[in-house]
């Protein structure tokens, strides 16, 4: 470092947030419409300054964007990559650390007219270099997928092993193999069953109610050869 | 973003970089002594600021760094996570911006004084949070060596199979087998032959010379089963 730090315009430095869930068996992404410039009232992804007086790090200054918001805690977050230039902000040279959220869709807040979750097929032209982190955020979640338990974070607290096996399908994009997918899932560690918990769906017999271990609320767990 | 970004102290952005080579089969890291303060004279992983008055991104930042500072141009380079805390710095809330870089030992400058290439088995304890980006940049260098052709880029220009082999060999930890090797570099047809170009391996019939073709150069092949 042989030049001090202030003799040069620092970058700016945001953290921006994909925040995904899963609604009738699509992907959506929240997006919320920006109160100030620049792109004052364009839909965007969450974001904001790092607060460097309260924040413990970059994560830390995404949950509190998605608490202060979006209105939500308790999302499953995790860093994507950092986006950086001159050109993707109008206001200078800048740095945005982009977090990867899921969140089930009965946590989300009701839309409302600065809020809306949107299918990821369909969203809007996005301002910044936004899309490329919607794509970025995309391509991690599904690659992801094939080997991990990242699905998990878009269920609710319980759920069958069918219904968990959809989410996958959903993501994926393909049918799985029943046998195969549950003994990955075996395999993982990942579940709990909730004792006596049964879940009645319609014409079925009731299935057994899973959630997911503590270890695993925050971390993932990995299926080392893959689904 | 509803506070300016001017209203509290932004946080010092750096990059820095765990340049690894292999070196006798064994991964290798290559540390700067700091010039400066903090930890002047303390051996580092290079890095250095963003110089928003000329960087492209802050890969570019990155390349800058490897290229003023260790005297090397033409790394592989990817981005591996971004660091950031109020701790990690004694100058303040930090974000790092950390890359992986990767480089056959005959293209490093010789040591000196202030340019150590070490093992990462024996690394001395390093200023910052240098110590768990090295873990990061380890980890990502093992898992990704199984599905891609990155140990590519610890070769030289020219290697012959047996060669590349033990490259993925040295970095996984354990020996593979070669008839399998040999369709997984098939499958993701990275390797042209040299035409012509034969390698006298003392007691062993000439090696056919093989080397990168030019689409991954700068970008992976995969191996979408693994290795």
């Amino acid at each position: 470092m042989n030049q001090s730090h202030e003799s040069r315009t620092p970058p700016i430095v945001s953290v921006d947030v994909v925040l995904l869930t899963l609604v009738e068996q699509v992907l959506h992404a929240v997006l919320l419409r920006r109160a100030q410039a620049p792109f004052a009232g364009v839909w965007a992804l969450p974001g904001g300054y790092i607060h460097t007086n309260e924040d413990a790090d970059a994560q830390a200054s995404a949950a509190r964007v998605l608490r202060e918001k979006v209105g939500i805690a308790g999302a499953y977050l995790e860093q994507l990559a950092t986006f950086s230039g001159p050109a993707r902000d109008p206001r200078g040279w800048s740095v945005a650390i982009a977090y990867c959220a899921l969140l089930p869709v009965q946590q989300l807040p009701a839309e409302h007219a600065d809020i809306s979750v949107i299918p990821v097929t369909a969203l809007p032209q996005l301002p910044f270099d936004h899309r490329a982190i919607v794509d970025a955020a995309l391509e991690r979640v599904r690659n992801k997928s094939l080997y991990s338990s990242l699905p998990v974070h878009l269920c609710g607290e319980r759920f069958t092993l069918p219904q968990l096996q959809q989410v996958y399908e959903s993501i994926l994009g393909e049918p799985l193999n029943k046998v195969s997918f549950r003994r990955k899932m075996d395999e993982m560690e990942l579940l709990q069953a909730v004792p006596g918990a049964m879940h009645s769906g319609g014409a079925h017999r009731p299935a057994q109610l899973y959630r997911v271990k503590p270890a695993f609320r925050q971390t993932l767990a990995l299926a080392p050869r893959g689904l």
